[in-house]
């Protein structure tokens, strides 16, 4: 569990930049070397080769070394746990949502008045 | 696309924090007070408050003061904005793979072999 949350603390936290996410992004269009990662960005390569190891740090990416190229890859399973992650606190609070618009249309429904007007009389 | 990119930074930076997604998995379950928040933990009252202040900031939840009590619910759409981001790379880079496999089949087909040894021969 505590593995599992400090997962979680290193994806988020390598995806609260908005260049780490562009490398995603580019990532998620295939493998790259880190120079063409470093393309479309004014940053030094050596800036880029910081994002790059706090992404494979986080295990959102994972990168592999042939010759003096380092490629790139988007690992899907650790993107896939974040959104999970996400995806079911949503889905708790949508059902809990869904529950209460239940019950206050319930309340609303003639007999529910029916019942507040006999208490009346 | 800078707001959203910023608003992006901020959802995620706060999910960075196992205090703060405990809170918002708490909060997935139904509105709460700041104090209530708190319980479950050893920090202080203040220290839960400045979380529960940068979740505010980051969107993912939104903060209502009546007389005394600050009272937290999980917005839905932030969170699900963040879950969308996460869910889109993937699927691209899902749908790649698939269509990389797709290709490796191809290659890998009976009347591809047989292209092969033809021309063996």
């Amino acid at each position: 569990m505590l593995k599992h949350s400090d997962e979680l603390d290193k994806a988020f936290h390598a995806l609260a930049d908005a260049t780490r996410r562009g490398i995603l992004e580019r990532l998620s269009q295939g493998p790259a070397s880190v120079s063409e990662l470093a393309r479309p960005y004014r940053s030094t390569l050596a800036a880029i080769h910081q994002h790059v190891q706090v992404l494979e740090a986080s295990g959102l990416i994972v990168t592999e070394k042939m010759g003096r190229t380092r490629t790139c890859r988007i690992s899907a399973d650790a993107v896939a746990r974040a959104e999970q992650w996400l995806s079911e606190r949503r889905q708790l609070w949508e059902h809990r949502f869904d529950l209460l618009g239940k019950l206050v249309e319930d309340k609303g429904s003639p007999s529910r008045h029916l019942r507040k007007g006999k208490k009346k009389t």
